[in-house]
């Protein structure tokens, strides 16, 4: 009946990075949220009763980077060097583009995905009262460099 | 030049609910991460390196839950009294649906959305050594109970 | 030798409100930002490097006001219902006042004041490449309603 | 190969507390840190080089209280009411003990269990210097009153 | 009247490592949650109502880890590189044992100790619906390697 | 009626400071609370009813100077490297001095600051019972050294 060992079959760990020279390493990450023109048009002509929904969700995305290891169990906690949160009001909506960077053995693909998605979780929260039924799509990794896996970006990722 | 009174023009604010009896509400929100077989396979076979992948993302996606006032500017705290996450291997991917339940003066939409999101970014950690491409897709409301604008549901939710 | 009983002879407690009902209360803190003219002007024009010093300063205190219980040790966690802040470029520099509202049976005065000192420190923060010898002055309740103790001003508090 | 519905064969949830009425309990607890006599010593003449043992570990244990829900995944959060922790200079080392109450529909043994535990932590922390060998032991629940399962006592609880 | 400079009688100070290199380091430290028979086979049948125990307990002390310096006062914030979790069903109840690692200027005795507690925390939370008077024992450090102060073990710490 | 690359035209931002080597730099902030003799003597005595207000402030000081990028948005994370703070009795109050220092690319002026501030808020909230009219008043960088700026020292700051 003993449990003994159980991290030889799949227990969760936070692997050793110990190993991993620290080098400088940034990712993007990007998404959209998709909305009713109304809500779209409410966002662009600061219209929204909440406030200033951009605003707002840039700050986010800059927080919840900074929280990236609190939220996802996994996760390194490691010191973010910079960070950026890009907005464009695309035809269905909202596209979110953050870019983070760290010096650090692991690399901030997980800060890049976590800043987009609190700010398309705060865009879909203050525009909530005008369209409920708004959905957060295409969450995903635009692009990553350094490390010893090297560089990497997705086939169809915006220059 | 004076900035006086911002909060007229669009300045953010956490709207006032004092005036809002405290009744018993819910919401369901829903979300999938797309992903490559190979990566399906190694979680439904639960062989990814870093561990159990759906019991990290699910306990993650609960922790989430209760900070989802410290990630979205504007939500206001509130106690849940209730919150379940399940996950379904669905054929690109893997779905995820949370319920949350509270007794407040508004709703817990955006906790709902802040679990399943964060259970989407846990599984994209640990399975981003198998496939980077992944994509956190459909993340939206599915249905909610309770408050003062009354039940909804998006107009294709599964039951 | 005993440090027996501690308690009676000066040690830091949460005060017992559980006989207090809940009732609604709110309260209006205070501060500013003293600073050159150089630095009031580059806020006025929002042309700080670090980007809008009003934005970031209004979400800052937000977050800070539901952390309040997280930063002053003996502080009760409570719900908030309502909040705002308002910025006003006064001659010498960024007046900040917030104001935070519950029903519970403590008041809001220690979250309207953690609400007005995170406005203050991110304006500094921001601001700090053009004047590092900036001050954080009269930081300080204005008003409280409700509760036991009834509605306070400060003597000379604006209306 | 579906994972569906794996919340039907012992995945964690958040258990649904949305029925209980709030009413008033508290939870008292229980533990000891056991160390050498020259740690004890320091500890009690004031002279541990970190500073004041029993001034910090109080208030980690007060703030410790409030972050249950952080850090334990299934707990609720919830709005304490009070807290009080308590020390004393036992033969072995030093004993504490940790009341905590709420209005709320569930309990606060493990508010009351965290404290008990932040505070050791704290004491261990403060004295290893001194003493690396010092042990955690007898963390565990004294008394609980109010809700529905009514109150409890250790069989062997101290007055 | 004066407190002038009470630093110098006892306050609590966080110890300046800035001369310190930055050199790998890692610790671990075990305990156990003694309990009684019921609730042991329940853990080890996987029947507790709230869910998987160990699972939870598990990425409870990874996450507690990570927060070790906001639940310990004095504690320095680090980066931890790597971090695994282990249990064990024993004749009276679970072992819990965690290996933390750093590369920096102190060491992770503190890390390890807070991942134990948080997991012995969790399944008392999880059992204590079949048994309140379970009791959490024998923290303590088995070992650290690396630092100043070189390694360490304690007398009897198992292989 | 693009928002298209917002970041151009003021949108905050995380400044990069990846070129910028890790090396020693220091912080010392000051502020006081302005209170009446009664509230001042209460402290001065010990007998204010929530118990010790230097220990209780001292140690929220040093809790806010590691949350100092949670609470101030732009602020890097940054790993501290030591920290003390400092009381004294002044004619009109208490004046608060606090001490951070970092190895790191970055200064932690922020951190000086927001854990003068904390102290500065517990002081606030512990005597608020005695007296509701303190002020929060002069928090201000008094000294930094290191990094490429250099040195810098208020034009009045105490030796």
């Amino acid at each position: 009946m003993p449990l003994t060992h159980l991290d030889e079959s799949g227990a969760a760990r936070m692997v050793d990075i110990s190993g991993k020279p620290a080098t400088k390493r940034a990712a993007v990450a990007g998404g959209r949220v998709v909305m009713s023109a109304e809500a779209r048009q409410a966002i662009a002509d600061g219209t929204i009763p909440k406030g200033d929904v951009i605003a707002a969700a840039r700050i986010a995305a800059i927080q919840a980077a900074k929280k990236t290891a609190d939220i996802i169990p996994l996760c390194h906690p490691l010191p973010l060097t910079g960070m950026a949160v890009d907005f464009r009001l695309a035809e269905t909506g909202v596209e979110v583009t953050a870019e983070v960077s760290t010096t650090f053995g692991t690399g901030v693909e997980m800060e890049a995905l976590t800043a987009v998605t609190a700010a398309c979780l705060t865009i879909y929260d203050m525009a909530k009262a005008i369209d409920k039924a708004m959905r957060i799509e295409g969450i995903r990794l635009l692009r990553k460099t350094g490390g010893k896996s090297g560089d990497w970006s997705a086939d169809d990722a915006p220059d």
